[in-house]
């Protein structure tokens, strides 16, 4: 079932470590085949050493395991509602990378400050509030799917033009046409965070780049008038 | 002699320059037979390139050699207290590695920011405060670990929840059931000092994590109701 | 065509992922043969691992494409213009190194604190300002040489002897004799925004070198009375 | 001649790139043979890729070339100069390293704040002013070392107790009885400077070590007492 897609995933999931944003098992990716409703994801706790392609785990919507021998990510419920929540996003990866998960456990958004960001994410990264005791009862980790749809919606952020967020005192989701750019994403926001820490503490009056200059970049990249790369 | 321990210790000791914990020899391992009532110990500053598994020394629970031709770590009084007064431990680790010595010579404890953190640790990770001129001089190394107990006891605080300390301008000391979950729970530890104090840098103001989001995130994998990993 | 200069400018593309000053596709390198005219540049948005040395752009100095299959790097008008500005240049580089982005996010020139900056840049580097929306308009990429040649002049600053410039919000271009020297200078810049940050971090009244040993290191390396090195 | 020494000061020249301590050809290594008054040092801008044992250059205490093919390190002076003033020492290195680098520029001496420090160095690691312009008129490098011995005499500092010195707006110099020693102490400086720095962020009262822990951490190490390894 979904050989290709299993395959896909899985190399994404192997690209975490290899660009350094997860160490022993902290991060999971999935990769969805809209036609058939039904995505792949990362087994829990597995480590990377041993993992292959066929322990991936397909799941339906509803987070429920349709096919594998193996417990899928304990975020798995996280991963099912933004995938029903954003209609056209492809993969989703979760990590906690050290500097998108510090920025997380600032509590604060992280704003465009330079064009790394403005090239991926179109405007202010959001920072998701702490869930309340009552949806941690209902479910912790769907709950925090409807949190990062909920914080889209009332912020009027499009999914596709900001592909991430963090969670307050957790760490970043970020997502993507197809996983690898999901993962390529999380590496993206890892550094945006970094670099802007560096320059706020040189400079606590550091400005946000100018709208003109968020436009530039991002529409040179993406969108009908791109002409960046080799198409 | 315990051979099949002496190669579990020497493995988890490979994993600390592997994971960037140490440098030259500034760290040990260890792991203990309960029922033997003796554990076995990395030798003092030997290099871990020409380190085999059969130079791992032997020690009774007072920290005397039982067996090996090498010296023990100068730390094994250290150890040999921790699992006397931590009867439930299995292993143990110090290292000085950057972040988490780093926040030893700040002199604070390290709050629970992060679900990094609350993975593992549940709760404050306590700063031990330095010792005084008479436990110098009872045996630095040995009242290093009734300190760490006395720490522990007075801030009732359990030591398999909070599985590692910081002691005051020196480093972290880790443990856990096997030497290699101890040596895992010192990856955590030291990138959570790295996250907290990029955090607190961004924001001085950054909240603690609710008391709801650490039981949530500690209880999901630990404990009779865990549902993280395979089993 | 120019299949030497292509082979060296394809090499000092290699060295910034291995110098660790870019990730995935952000950065471009070109070499410039003056008796031709022409510049030999990386394609854009190609990845790194399947580049060949025959992938290498041919153009022009108004940065037409001359010979090669794929498109050059969207920054190809940035070079150009600087080729025709600073006319004993051979080679240029741009990335998004990790230090040199902050500092350029945060909008400060980078003063000369240490002598790993005098041994290279004989005095401050410039942080450039913004472009206007009427540049932006006009071209962005040929307005931001533009600028940079603009900003030099102003400053009264010999673009040889401070081999580079941040721009404010984007990051650093380099340049130099030779591609490769120029991948060097990118290095340098990086490594003196790090320590600079550092410094300023520890000491906020850290001062800048004195003139005498910014003249002693500069002129040791460089010009008639030099005498590092081989020659 | 002295074919032993080079091979050691090749070999410590190798592990400043490979402990990170330098990028290109930013650092030097000697060793001297004390009954012979000579000393091998690394040629001077040599890539370390391609450099060889045999590469080494042999001087005397006036920094003469004794043997050797090429120009030795332009740091040769001030190794020539520090041999002469500490007579028990056997080896230098001086490097950029970024952690030290970044210290020596905020102008502020290395206090004694945590037991890796101490491990060491018994007690502060002094930094050393800005060279005048006579000083730098009769010799820059010369002079270099005349203000290093100077500093540790007028502070009364053993260099054998405290192997290393920041140097103004330049970086550290660090020594030891060999060659070996004398990386492995750069390796431990830097180190310092970098879990400092981030102690004295996270809580800018953070204190010094107090003066019993100094004591008992660095003659476990050295002296006639020491119990640390395994002599």
């Amino acid at each position: 079932m979904l050989e290709q897609l299993k395959e896909e995933v899985f190399q994404a999931n192997l690209e975490l470590p290899k660009q350094g944003l997860i160490k022993y098992t902290w991060g999971n990716v999935s990769g969805i085949d809209r036609e058939q409703g039904l995505f792949v994801i990362k087994p829990s706790g597995v480590s990377y050493d041993n993992m292959k392609a066929s322990d991936m785990v397909v799941c339906d919507l509803q987070g429920n395991v349709v096919e594998g021998k193996l417990n899928p990510s304990s975020d798995t419920p996280t991963h099912a509602v933004l995938y029903q929540r954003f209609s056209e996003i492809g993969g989703i990866v979760h990590t906690h990378s050290t500097w998108a998960t510090a920025w997380a456990q600032s509590g604060l958004d992280v704003p465009a400050m330079g064009t790394t960001h403005a090239d991926t994410f179109y405007g202010t990264v959001p920072c998701a509030r702490f869930l309340t005791q009552e949806e941690i009862d209902r479910g912790y980790e769907a709950e925090t799917g409807e949190l990062i749809a909920e914080t889209f919606k009332e912020r009027e952020i499009d999914p596709l033009e900001v592909p991430g967020v963090l969670l307050h005192g957790h760490g970043p989701f970020t997502w993507g046409k197809t996983p690898s750019s999901a993962v390529m994403n999380a590496v993206v926001l890892d550094e945006v965070c970094k670099t802007n820490f560096v320059a706020r503490q040189l400079n606590s009056y550091a400005e946000e780049l100018p709208q003109r200059v968020l436009d530039k970049h991002y529409l040179r990249k993406h969108g009908k008038d791109a002409y960046y790369g080799q198409n």
